[in-house]
């Protein structure tokens, strides 16, 4: 198998593997702490340092999941790249939900870095923008952070250009830190954020990439092309808008064409997908998911279809998807 | 019951309830931890978040019994927001009273902390302007006690806009924590402050107001139309003032026609008056208090009128008290 | 006697008694901890708040007594200002003695809290100048010190009026804590440096003076003025500089004629030389010393004496000293 | 024997001994702490104050021996000052070899200080250029470690002029910590970086010199004048690199010619190799290595050379090696 690829976060200096592990929806609801520390293990095994978490992820028990996982791994710290994310809080009340004032973000570090069994956690993000909290307060809180060295670099996710360039000027201007990645949605059917509209923050800004949903929620497996089988996550409550994108016809006449590409490759649709999203320089890392270790064995294999994917290939993606 | 609605904070992202509970003349002289306990635990069920406090209060006492109310009551520190302020100091000496220096203020802080039994208090406040220490340095000693994480934010106490302004430059300036919030004497009879002195600071430099007295010190609950009985508060020693103000004709007359108002919307004069300060809208919290649960509960029916103040009603006030 | 007056310290909101304490040549070789602590009550008594030491005194031995003779006295932290300086150090080496580097100013202040038993000092000094260490460098030490928290306001002793105000620039320019305060030697035959060389830095940055020598080593006394007895400190080797100043003609008949002064306003040379430094104001305190508690009380009828410098006595001196 | 003399490490106010000692090759290898401590015992004896160290040297090996040896010896801190270098690393992965990212640097102070058992370094170095972090990162890291109080200067090894100016750059625009020193090679045939690569800093931003390899790694000792014996360094694995360059034809020949210059002043080449550094006025300190007590005695003698080194000999060794 092709060995693990590593690239910069952005302009900075921190390495992370092209693929990277994160435990959203996997750890928690599905896997306890020994299943997941044999993912993680394989995934390890296989080259990733980056293993991306956030606050959110099963109301903290990802954080002590993978936290006890690591613990049990024996891992080095300067070994991983440990990330966690801030903003939907997961105490009630109007200044613990869905903000990015100061007072929720100075009393979220530490009961995360708690949970993670951490000192210092590598990347901390703002998990969405928050409207009604100034951009300013905001960057102020995750400099601050930084500053304590309770966390190495900061950035966002899902955050507009617009936002995360009036956060790094700002941190600019008041000579704090500023912000280094972001971790946008980006996949064969949703790429107008990473490819359009940041487009001139790679080179202004030098922000980095950390991706997440690769196989667009499962429908770029494949596996949905003859509709939702019961008991798939599609058919959990909450999870509507997953069924409805899911069963797109649109959408998947197009999957049902990258087959082919797949096919020919002799790679599976999910192994194009992940690879595709890593082919783009801009994206730092590929944050895949997996239940088990077989899993992560496979989406790995993803390194060896990005070695195929010259310029016939990409442009017979982008007839399907353009 | 209307339920309590939020606000921020001016433009900063921390939220706070219309209403809010402050400790001062209750907390100490009249209450012991068990009666605080009461009313804090009275006003948190109706949704109140903030709870002002400050140094000067019953010299201390004031902290410490609601800090131990809060203690007793098991709050989570996320759900609550909660203040202390400097400047008069509770020991003697040139520099521990009236003064806003460096030493005074670094000295004071952690006692502070102390009484609440916290290891951060939310807004710290600058309880009046000390003309005899420069602005710079106040500026420098808030923010730096923010920087250290004793306190998330800061802001001033009936300073004056030119004030609050030069505070807030030198901050921008010289790359420190700006002072976020000013707590003025807010109600019908004193409304210059906050409707013309600061008119420019709301949009200028997003200035929240957390308002005090809106009962003008009982004068606006009508309960000394007929003069001021013996053993109240206004008849105690120090109080000549109060008392004076409490019995000044013209302005009784104006709230007897308040009485009318308050009477077609079937509320009380109290009531009527803390809506009428939540209205505006540059108003983040107005600071009611009470010495019994029931109090609170009175306080609490102001949201309803809050709801009926249109603009109909809001004329008929201003030309009363106009 | 008249009340102890307390001025600002400069432009600064710290506020110091216009006659203070210095331990310079009493503590250690003179004093023990009993009779220091009688020293410095008396003067505690009198309303002094500032208590002048220095690493250098004694080799750091002062600063021991003070911090237990204040400690024996159970003086609460608000109520003094205690300051000490750093320069020449008390350990050989290249970088530890006659230094402002980085590594001297660094290594020296926990050594000096742990001598004086406090957590902080009010005031520390660079104790002079060090043409070998760029301002810049000493500048940032001095304000990280202030950052830590282990000290409250710094500032320079016999500093040129340039250096001064280039440390403030250095200060202003990379947004650090600005030097406060200079300790000038000052007295009537000592004016130059903080009448003339000074004088734009009074308004320009807000300079305070905390002044030493008001007596000029005993000069000022008059005790001299029949020649140096011997066994008194201008006898001991080491101090041949101030044996010939002591016995300078020309100043000694200065002195006669400023007897004349003092004998008709009813005080003691002493007295009236430390009140014109008072006089000054541009003076924050004057520094006394005394060896014995009734020397305090006789220093601190200088008050009385302050009161009665009017114009015409001004004029008097003026044209003696002139 | 000639007195040590001491120099300003470039603008800095910090002092070093012209001959300083560094533990690369000798320590872990080739010495255990008992030999260690007395190879640093007699440098220390003739007045040598700084003592160079590296994470790398030997894997961190060296940091522990010269820690216990310093500890042995009883040193007071302020005698001494001592540094380490970050960038190659003593961990395998991305972000712990080769790199200066803030996660590398953030994750290898404590463990140096550690080994040391210091509670500061006095320098810290980036031990090379790092193309793939960009210096802003690199700055911002070196200067929270200063202001962490875990280092107290910060500087480069072998960066190019550009580098090092950038960095001094970033740190005056951001008000950060400044690069202080930068340790090149220097000897007589390897000079270009010194004399012209950097000859504008010294005056630009007062860059200091710590300069390594005054004999070219023994080549100016002139023993290997007759081609190297078996089991010196020059002949392990590894240090292939070392033997060409010992054997160059053309080199020797000068070598062979510097020695008649030797010879007339009495002193072996060795120490006139050393004293040549010595005498360039913009390097602070000339690093020597050793690894028994009297090679440290022999290379202190070039103290007496650098003495001689008058204008015609300068212009005489000019010409061997010009």
């Amino acid at each position: 198998m092709t060995d693990m690829t590593y690239r910069r976060l952005g302009r900075s200096g921190l390495k992370v593997s092209v693929l990277s592990f994160g435990s959203w929806v996997s750890f928690g609801p599905q896997l306890d702490v020994a299943k997941a520390a044999d993912c993680l293990e394989e995934a390890y095994a296989h080259g990733v340092n980056f293993f991306d978490n956030a606050e959110i992820y099963s109301d903290g028990k990802s954080e002590t999941i993978m936290g006890e996982a690591i613990k049990k791994l024996g891992w080095e710290r300067h070994s991983y790249v440990i990330s966690s994310k801030f903003f939907w809080g997961i105490k009630d009340g109007v200044n613990s939900k869905n903000t990015l004032n100061r007072k929720y973000l100075m009393e979220a570090i530490d009961p995360s870095l708690e949970r993670m069994g951490l000192e210092h956690l590598d990347l901390i993000y703002c998990h969405r923008p928050d409207p009604e909290t100034p951009i300013e307060e905001t960057v102020w809180a995750m400099s601050d952070i930084v500053s304590s060295g309770r966390a190495l670099y900061w950035g966002t996710s899902e955050w507009s250009a617009d936002e995360i360039r009036a956060a790094w000027h700002i941190a600019e201007t008041h000579h704090l830190h500023k912000p280094v990645m972001e971790q946008p949605q980006y996949n064969l059917v949703w790429r107008d954020k990473v490819e359009e509209e940041y487009a001139r923050l790679y080179d202004d800004i030098g922000l980095g990439l950390t991706t997440w949903s690769p196989l667009a929620s499962g429908l770029l497996t494949g596996k949905y092309l003859d509709g939702v089988p019961e008991g798939s996550r599609a058919t959990l409550p909450g999870y509507e808008w997953l069924q409805k994108m899911l069963t797109n016809e649109k959408t998947n006449a197009k999957v049902r064409e990258l087959k082919t590409v797949a096919d020919d490759l002799g790679c599976t649709l999910a192994q194009l997908s992940i690879a595709w999203c890593a082919k783009n320089p801009n994206v730092s890392t590929v944050i895949t998911g997996a239940s088990r270790p077989e899993q992560v064995t496979e989406n790995m294999k993803a390194l060896d279809v990005l070695a195929d994917l010259d310029d016939e290939v990409m442009t017979r993606i982008d007839e399907i998807f353009g």
